[in-house]
C-alpha cells in the first residue's frame, strides 16, 4: 500500500497519517498493521512510567536529545516519542499540551513526538500504544520511548510493554510508597531520581536501594538507581549508558528475545480477549435475557457465563 | 448443601469455610455459589476506596459500629466487612494487619470482617469480592462494606461493584489531584472528607465541590462531601445519613436496579472473558506455535489472535 511505502521511506506527513489511523481503529487499520508487521521489531523500545509531578515529561525530552544527538539513531534519523495522556474526564486533556512543550522545548529537531489519549482507544491502551510504535519502528525511528503518567494498571502496561522500563520518582513527590504499592516498582529495568538536588533525594535512592535487597530477583539484572535533573540536563549520559547497559544484559542473557516473545503472546492474549468482549456486547439481546435470569435469582453468574460462552463461541 | 444450609441459618464457622473455599477457588466452590446465588441479593453494599493514608479503615470500622448500634442491621445482626489487601511483594500482606486491628478496634463485635489478598485471586480481585460478598449476603450479612486501598484499576473494580460508593481523602495526604487523575474521583457516590480536623480540609473540600460543578452530570444525585474525623467518631453518623439518602435516591430514581443490572452483566462479562483467558492459556503448545510466526514477521498479531481464536471457540 503506497501510504506504508511512503512512511518507510521517511515521509513524515504518511507516518503521522497512518498513525492517526492506527489509533482511531479505522478500517483501513488492520491492513496497515498486517502490512507493516515484518517492518516493526528493529526499534528499541524504551518505556517511562512514574508519579506525576516526578518531571517524566522533561526527562523523555532531554534523552530523546540525548540519543539524537549521540548518533546514536540508526534509523531515519529520529527517536520517537509516545506520550500517552490519562485524559480524565477532570482534566481534559489539558495536561497534555504541557506536557509536549515540554518535550519539545528539551528535545532535538529529530525527534518525533506524537500524543495519545487513553480515552476512547479502542482495544485498550497498552494494545494502541504497541500498533502505533509498530508504525513509528517500521517508519525507521529508533529508539522509540513510550511515556505514560501514573500508576494505574493501563500505565503499567504500557511501560511494560518496552524492552527497556523506566520508573520515575521524585524526592519530593512522597509518592515512592504509594507507586510501591501501586505495583509500578516491579516493573522497573531502571530507575530514575530526578530532581535529585533537591532534599530527600539521598533517602529516597536509600530507600529504593533497601527494597531491591528484599526482592526476590527474577533476573540477574539488579535495576540500578539513577540520578538526574532533567530540567538542567545532569546525569542523562549515565542515564543513557544505564540503559545501554541494560541492553547489553538482554542481549547476552538471552532475555531479550525472550521478553519480546512474551509480550508478543500477551498482546496476542489481549486482542483474543477484546474480540471476545466485543462478541459477548454484540450478542446484545441473549445477552439481557439471560442478566434477567441471573437478576431474578434462576441462574448463577458463573452459569449465565457458561451458556454465553456457549453460544458466542459457535 | 450442608455447608450452605449452615451458613445461612447463621453459624459462623461454616460462613468463614465457605469464604474460604469461594476464595482459593477450590473446585467446590462454584457449587457453592450456585446454590448461594438466589440468596444473595439481599445485602446493600457498600464500596469504599482512596489513597492510603486517609484512614480507610479506622472510618470503615466506626461507620461498621455505627450501622450495627443504630439497629440498622436487619440479617443475622451483623455488618460484614471485606477487607482487600493490594498485597504488593515488597510491602507483603504487612500492611493488612495494621488495617484489621484498626478496624476491629472500632467496630461493634456485631461485625464480621474477613480479610483478602488481592494477589493470586484467581479470576480477578473485583470477581472474588463479589463472590465473597454474596456468601456474606446469603448469610445475612447487611450491610457488606467492601474496602480497598489505592487507585489502581483493580481497586476501582472493586469499590464500583457497590450500591454506593466512598471515596475517601485526607488534607494532608495531597493527593487529591492525583486519585482525581487516576480515576478514583468518578466513582464517588459519596465523597468522605477524613481528617477534617486538619489544616486544608477546607481547601480540599472546596476543590472537590468545584470539580462536581464542572462534571458531567451521569445522574441526578450530586455526591455530598461529607466531612468526618474517624478516629473521634467525629461525622459518622451524618455520614451514615448521606449513604441512606444515596440508597433512598437509588430506590426512589429506580437507579438501584439498574446499576445492579448492570454490575451483573459486567460480572458475567468479566467470568466470560477469564474463561476465554484460561483457554489461550491452556491451548498451550498451538499458541507457542503461532507466537513463533508473529516473532518470524510471517504473521501479524491481529492474523494470529484471529487464527486462535478461531481454534479455541470449537
Amino acid at each position: 500500500m503506497k501510504l506504508v511505502d511512503d512512511l518507510r521511506a521517511g515521509q513524515v506527513p504518511a507516518l503521522a497519517r497512518a498513525i492517526t489511523l492506527v489509533e482511531n481503529g479505522a478500517s483501513i487499520s488492520e491492513a496497515i498493521l498486517d502490512e507493516i508487521h515484518p517492518h516493526a521489531g528493529r526499534a528499541y523500545r524504551i518505556g517511562v512510567t512514574g508519579p506525576p509531578g516526578a518531571g517524566k515529561s522533561t526527562l523523555v525530552g532531554v534523552l530523546a536529545q540525548n540519543f539524537a544527538s549521540s548518533g546514536s539513531v540508526p534509523g531515519n534519523g529520529a527517536v520517537g516519542i509516545i506520550a500517552v495522556d490519562p485524559s480524565s474526564p477532570f482534566t481534559g486533556g489539558a495536561l497534555l499540551g504541557d506536557r509536549i512543550r515540554m518535550m519539545e522545548a528539551a528535545a532535538h529537531d529529530d525527534v518525533f513526538i506524537r500524543s495519545m489519549a487513553s480515552r476512547g482507544a479502542l482495544g485498550g491502551i497498552a494494545r494502541t500504544t504497541q500498533e502505533v510504535a509498530d508504525v513509528m519502528d517500521a517508519a525507521g525511528k529508533d529508539p522509540i520511548i513510550m511515556e505514560t503518567v501514573g500508576a494505574g494498571q493501563a500505565e503499567v502496561d504500557v511501560a511494560r510493554a518496552a524492552d527497556t522500563t523506566l520508573v520515575v520518582l521524585s524526592p519530593e513527590s512522597g509518592d515512592s510508597i504509594q507507586a510501591m504499592k501501586a505495583g509500578i516498582m516491579e516493573i522497573a529495568d531502571v530507575y530514575v531520581l530526578n530532581k535529585a538536588d533537591r532534599e530527600g533525594a539521598g533517602r529516597l535512592a536509600i530507600e529504593i536501594e533497601s527494597m531491591l535487597d528484599f526482592r526476590l530477583a527474577r533476573s540477574t539484572w539488579r535495576p540500578p538507581v539513577m540520578k538526574t535533573v532533567a530540567r538542567d540536563g545532569k546525569g542523562i549520559d549515565e542515564l543513557a549508558e544505564a540503559i545501554g547497559a541494560h541492553r547489553t544484559h538482554l542481549r547476552s542473557s538471552g532475555e531479550f528475545t525472550e521478553h519480546r516473545r512474551l509480550r508478543l503472546k500477551r498482546r496476542i492474549g489481549a486482542i483474543v480477549t477484546q474480540a471476545i468482549e466485543a462478541r459477548f456486547l454484540s450478542a446484545g439481546e441473549r445477552v439481557e435475557e439471560l442478566v434477567d435470569e441471573v437478576m431474578k435469582g434462576a441462574e448463577s453468574p458463573r452459569r449465565a457465563a457458561e451458556r454465553i460462552l456457549k453460544e458466542v463461541s459457535r
